[in-house]
Formats: structure tokens, sequence, C-alpha cells
């Protein structure tokens, strides 16, 4: 007999897509895989034997100091005793979860929204109310998740005046502000990508990135930061959790970050943004209607009136035909109708891929219908 | 407005400790820190860049097969599907409490019992039974945790006669059996140490262990294997839990088991376990008794009726002292009445120190009263 939550535990598409992208050949637009041309050199000659005892839950405290000086840079103002080294940024999710939600707990999110959120809010009891840029959209919840910056799966980036009303929204209402920005880094034009966090005033917030998208998402590096009063709590689940997080990735990252040039990774990935939106221009304009992000790893495509499907109905026949896409329904909350949408990743493939992949997949949808 | 079960989250004694044994000159027996000069010599120039890229939330499939291998031959008859890779085994104990664990359920324990079990357990709202080797103890309880070779914190290793009474015990009332067995591999004496769940013929089970206590705590790698039915749940718990584990370490851990040698790490622990057992007679004999372990990281004493106290009261003298040590108290669970005792590790302090370490720390014990 299970504790009653596990009826809400589903199994993630994403999991089981991913299972089938490592097959030979297989051309993938699915999970938010970096390219392997741009992982980082990691200067493993540089390792002391510390990393291999145990360690804080807190973090490595000289990484907990380079990460407030990312922070502060960014306009959090914070110290090195507020941030919180995590596992990946999925176990900050987890850690926010336990901190907040239990059965018949309201959380706003953007609709749609991070898939593997949901997964971790669902677990817990969550219900969902539509986070639309409205103050009355938070009313009753104890928690607003949002990803602000290049969103997951849209790509969109809230404007200045976007994030000072949402901030100022969460200090009407006491909703809890949790801020996702895994992407900021990878930005392609010019965008306000302050946190939203930073203009908080009197609500309580928890901001959170990872080392995943700029670094290396193996060697699973993320960190928190937060309003004084949550960390002990986080700290207390962190350990619960996992004890503390990899030492051996904890030093890597903090020599990469001490070592860190400009990073080509924006102009690689702003070039293969670029030939995917020609190729889908060729190919999807008559499916689909989508925006050229700004930053991040994905398009959105939203499929015309007339193309509209259950996109998951023509997943096996693309991985099939050698073409993985992520089908936009697996982004809804539940109580939400879900639109016939597909994300599509383009920061994996090459430009060859690419083409061949879209072309594949053009082909899937214009005959579904 | 935190989720009801953060009433239920104490903070760890383990961690608040762990922050000060660093401390120059602090001699800790309080952790269950491995000897640094046990470290392995990890081969970082064998590394290629694959372990930098997302991988499956199950583990790297020839670590998988690996551990399935290191099973068998402890007498589980598992395959490599059935392994899940976990950031350390304190993950184990997170994922199976999500599983099993909400508020009222009965989980029947060692008493005393791995505290961070107790954290997690607690977390989500478990009630305790005394696990003392009775059937009558299982009655009613969802989930059986176990320790059974070198517990913690007591050092005691089941005969295979309470093996296998354990497992007809689970059998019979239908108390899923979770063993834990992280010190396996640090036996001085020769034990039976097949494990419990080998035993298990209708019962779900999850047997869990990790590569901290033989390889290196700092890498955060442990794994589980379980019967069938439960293996989807705690893999997508997993995945919601962190993604995956980390790569890079999984990876060397790979390696490392792939070269292994002899181990020398028994021996050394054995030698260190010899020297701390004389000092040990020298200085305590009067206060407390005790068993020398057959195997793992501790000593267990427990005060004698007169030097009787609440052994908390006594450790901020003693870090003013520079001694570390574990107080007794924080391994009883929620409603059981903690007895006067101290867990002392021996394989972390010198010679030199442990003997310096004890002197003081048995002064502050008999002046106590």
């Amino acid at each position: 007999m299970y504790a009653g939550r596990i009826n809400n535990l589903v199994e993630s598409p994403v999991r089981e897509i991913l299972k089938v992208i490592d097959q030979p050949g297989m051309i993938s637009f699915a999970g938010g895989l970096p390219a392997k041309e741009c992982f980082p050199k990691l200067d493993y000659t540089a390792l002391d034997s510390s990393h291999l005892q145990y360690g804080a839950s807190e973090g490595d405290w000289n990484l907990r100091e380079q990460v407030a000086d990312l922070l502060r840079a960014r306009g959090l103002n914070v110290t090195a005793a507020q941030v919180l080294i995590l596992s990946g940024s999925q176990q900050g999710i987890d850690l926010v979860a336990k901190l907040f939600i239990e059965p018949g707990v309201k959380v706003a999110v953007e609709v749609p929204t991070y898939l593997a959120a949901l997964q971790a809010f669902d677990l817990l009891g969550a219900q969902y109310c539509a986070y639309t840029g409205k103050r009355s959209d938070m009313s009753g919840t104890r928690l607003t998740y949002v990803v602000p910056t290049f969103q997951n799966p849209t790509g969109i980036c809230y404007s200045q005046a976007q994030r000072k009303q949402l901030a100022s929204d969460c200090d009407a209402t006491g909703s809890v502000l949790f801020e996702d920005d895994p992407y900021r880094d990878l930005m392609y034009n010019e965008c306000d990508r302050t946190p939203v966090c930073s203009y908080i005033k009197q609500s309580e917030w928890v901001y959170q990135s990872s080392f995943s998208k700029c670094c290396a998402p193996g060697l699973r590096l993320g960190y928190l930061v937060c309003s004084e009063a949550l960390l002990p709590y986080l700290v207390r689940l962190k350990q619960a959790a996992d004890l503390h997080s990899c030492r051996l990735s904890q030093q890597l990252v903090f020599n990469w970050l001490d070592a860190k040039q400009q990073s080509a990774l924006a102009a690689f990935y702003r070039q293969r943004r670029d030939q995917f939106q020609q190729v889908l221009v060729q190919e999807f304009s008559d499916l689909a209607d989508w925006q050229l992000p700004d930053g991040g790893l994905f398009f959105w495509l939203q499929l015309k009136q007339q193309y509209s499907v259950d996109t998951r109905l023509l997943l096996n026949e693309a991985i099939a035909n050698g073409v993985a896409f992520m089908p936009g329904e697996a982004f809804y909350p539940t109580g939400f109708t879900p639109g016939s949408a597909i994300r599509l990743n383009f920061s994996h493939a090459s430009a060859a891929s690419a083409r061949q992949g879209l072309r594949t997949l053009a082909g899937i949808f214009s005959r579904a219908v």
C-alpha cells in the first residue's frame, strides 16, 4: 500500500523520450540538451582530495561566495550565507514543493509551464491557477512559480514592467514568489533579465538557477537563494533529501567560474536558432505559428486551427521515423485544456540534422489531418 | 504559511556538529567520516566528455550492470534493470519515504536507529514501532527499516537466524522491508552479511547501499535495488527529485570498480578500531558499557546508571574543549525514551588524536555527575 500522493505521480513524458534519443541516428528536438560542442574543458588536474570527503548541506563556502557575487551582479542583494547549493535545479523544485505544498494548496503558474515542476508539485497535491499577469490570478495562492526569462516551453521573456508588476502582486497578495531562471545566460537578443525577486519588498521569495545550461548538466549542480526566513527550512529539507551535493562537481564548477572567459555559448546557440528558424519558415509556415525566441533552448509551435491534433498521438510515428519532439500537452497543468502545440529544442541537433528532422516532422503533421 | 509537514522538520544534530568539526584542531568522533588516508586514487584522465551531458534517471547502464554483479555476489538475485543509481543513499531514504509514508503510517525501526532516516520519515508523518526481533513488532506497520549489518549507531550485526526470521516476518505481515546496508565492506571480524532481502519470498522489499564508505562520500553516489513492482514508482520519484545523479561521479565509480584491487580499507579501519578500544578500556571502563563492533565506523557507549545524563547537554562543553561526539539521544525515534549513550566514530581521528580526545571526553563525563 502506497502513500496517497502516489496517485498523483505520473510518468514523465520527457523521461520516456530521453530513453530513445540515445538511439543511433535519432534526431532529437525533445530534451533541453546542450550541444556537446559547447561543453567546457574542465580542469581535473587542479582538484585536491578535499572534495572526496563529506561536506556541508549548504554547499562549499567558496562556491557559495562565487554564486553570491554572480547574483549581486544580476541585481539581487544577497550574501553567500543565503545561498544553498543544489544537486541540479530540479532539487530546488522538490525542496520548495516540500516546504509549501500539501493537498489543496493553490499554486499560480504560467500556462503552459515547465513539466517537471508540475510533476513535483502534482506529487504533493497542488492545485493550479493560471498566472496571466493579473493580480487577481494570485488570489488564494500560497506560491507563484514562474520562469520569467526565456520561459520553458514558450521562450517568452517578461518586460521590466511585467517583472515589477509580478513582484508587486506577490507583495500585495502574500503569494511566495518562486522564480526559476535556468536559461538567462542563453540570450540572443537583448532583453531585461533582472530577477523579479530583486523587486520584492515584503513577500517571501526563492530564486534559483542552474549550471546545467551554462556549464554541463551531467555535473548536476544548481543553486538557490531566498528570503531569510526560508533558508533554515530549505537547508534541513536538503539534508533529509541527499545530505549535500556532489563536492567534485562543486570544486570543478568553482574552478570553471574562477577561470571564466567570455563565453562563446550564446553566439553558438544564436546561430543554431537562426538556422532552425530558416528551416521552420520553409517547412512549418502553413502548419503552425510561433515567435522567434530571444533566448533559451526552444521554439514553441502552436498548430494552426486546421492542423490541430493531440500531438502526443504523433510521437510514436515521429520516433519510428527517427525524430523526437516534445508534445506541448505535457506542459499544461491538470485542469487546463491543453493547446495543440509542440516544443522543439534547437540547440542539440546540427544544422543538417535539424533540416532533415524538421522536414520529416512537417510531413507527419501535414499528413495527420 | 508552510505545509503541515514542516512542523515535523527538526534540525539535525549531525548537521550542526558537522559545521564545527572543520575547525582547526577539533577532534571529531561525531560524523561517520572516512579517514582521508583511505580515499581512493581516482583516474580523472580516463574520463570522456559523455559524463557532461544529461543522463537517464535510472543511472548509467554500465554502472547499473556492475552494481547488479556486486549484488548477485552478495546473494541478491537481481538484474541491472532493477538497479537505481542514487545521489547518495540518503536519497534512497527520501524516495522510499515518499512512496510509503504519510501521516499516521507505522514504520518498524530498530531503537536506536540512523537519525537521518528518522528525519526523512518524521517529515512525512511516520509513527514508530520498535523492531526487537519479534513478528508481533511489525503488526500494523507498512514499512520496516533496518540496518542489519554493523547497525548505525549500535554496530550490531544480525546472525543468519535473525536475518531469516526478519524476512519471514515481513512475508507473514506484509510489511515492506527496507534494508540499508552502507557499512558491509567495513568488516573486521567475520560475520554473516547476507542481505535480508535475499530471503524475502512474498513481501515487497528495497535494498540499498552506498559508495560513500567504500569509495568517497564527496561523490554522493549510492544505489538501490527493489522488488519489481516498486521500481517504476521510485524512478519517477527520483526524476522529480533531481532528474538523475551526477554522471561524473558515476563514470569515476565505474572506472574505480572496474580496476578494483583487494581493498586495504578494512585492515586500516580494523587497526583504528583496536587502538580506539584500547584507549576506551583505559578511559571509559568505569563510565560506560559497550561491545567491540565487528564492523562499521562506530562504538556505541551506554553510560552506566550512576553516570546517566542527557548527553546533549555536554556537547557544547566537549566542543569548547576541542572534541565532538554524537549524543545518543538523537538516534531514538519520537515516542521512545532515549537511553543515556554516545556514539563515537573511530575511523576519522588518528591514534594520537583519539587518545587525547577520549581522555578529554572521559573527564567531562566523569565530572558531569
